[in-house]
């Protein structure tokens, strides 16, 4: 399963918290942030967070090979052993960074992030939203740390419009991530319980 | 415009013949070869012809990405400018060489492939291809230089049928370039000249 959503909305929180309910359900599970730990991902995302000059749709060809590398290497590996994987990102996060806040032809995007996804597509998404300010406050108490999170505040507001226009798009549920921690927790619970093993 | 083949077809010798026979005939030309000097390019290339482990899916989407970056921010500007562009390399290689050499799922390799192809479509595309024994013979000749010609025999005969295969499929036509050099670059001579400006 994937969880996504813009800066601040709590999604690697709730992959934590998600990762313990499973286990203590006696389910198997691991969390997986993009890169992933893996060696070669991990280079391509010290390139993607660097400085040197690239275009955008360089960086959704690049955000996607380095999604097949874990999603291939890591991600199936661990389905194919009975365990949950908890994916902080995937597809949507490119469409809504690349497409919506750099402006590319979304048709393109989609067709893009399909080829990576498709390699091992999620049994659920979940897209985390909160409010601009909330997302902001939260940003800030943690202090901003990359290329993408520096980016300006009509760039952010594109990402979230469009996080939330593709998950209309592609029917993907829209938690509201405001509340606190446990009944965020909760919702996203909901929405996982009926897929489980009985 | 687009030279592909496979080791030691002479792509490299032709390129810089050609560029130099438009000049002659006052057309400006620019000869391209991947990554292009785009520093952006380099460094993903560098990542590529490296020792770390990755999937030949995740070669492909990084092989389309830095194929986008010198497309859009080279290729397109040079034919914007009115020059013709004569490509070391480009799609039909990606499929040759991850697609037919590794054996990975054609229809997803050509999607992939179509994704950075399309934001740039070449005017042409020519196959050059030589038999196994002088294939073998050029790349003695001048070293093994990288990861990809390091690749056994088995592996190099697939990508030649690819090649074939594919030129095949698209349209392509494939150039004989046992021949010395001169006969081989009227033979590309021939396909470019109806394309040019009177």
């Amino acid at each position: 399963m994937v969880l996504e959503g813009g800066e601040g909305v709590g999604k690697t929180t709730q992959a934590a918290a998600l990762a313990d309910r499973l286990e203590a359900a006696g389910i198997g599970a691991v969390a997986i942030r993009e890169p992933g730990g893996d060696p070669f991902a991990e280079a391509g995302r010290a390139l993607l967070l660097g400085d040197l000059p690239r275009e955008p749709e360089t960086e959704v060809l690049l955000f996607n090979a380095l999604r097949a590398q874990v999603l291939i290497a890591h991600v199936a590996p661990a389905l194919a052993r009975g365990d949950w994987v908890i994916s902080d990102r995937n597809r949507l996060s490119t469409i809504a960074y690349q497409g919506y806040g750099h402006g590319l032809d979304l048709g393109w995007t989609r067709s893009v992030c399909a080829t990576a996804a498709d390699l091992c597509p999620p049994d659920l998404e979940l897209v985390l939203h909160v409010d601009e300010a909330t997302s902001v406050a939260r940003r800030d108490a943690r202090g901003v740390t990359d290329r993408f999170e520096r980016l300006d505040a009509d760039f952010h507001r594109r990402v979230v419009a469009g996080y939330l226009t593709e998950a209309e798009r592609a029917g993907v549920t829209v938690i509201d991530a405001t509340d606190p921690v446990d009944i965020v927790g909760e919702a996203v619970w909901r929405e996982l319980e009926p897929l489980l093993p009985r």
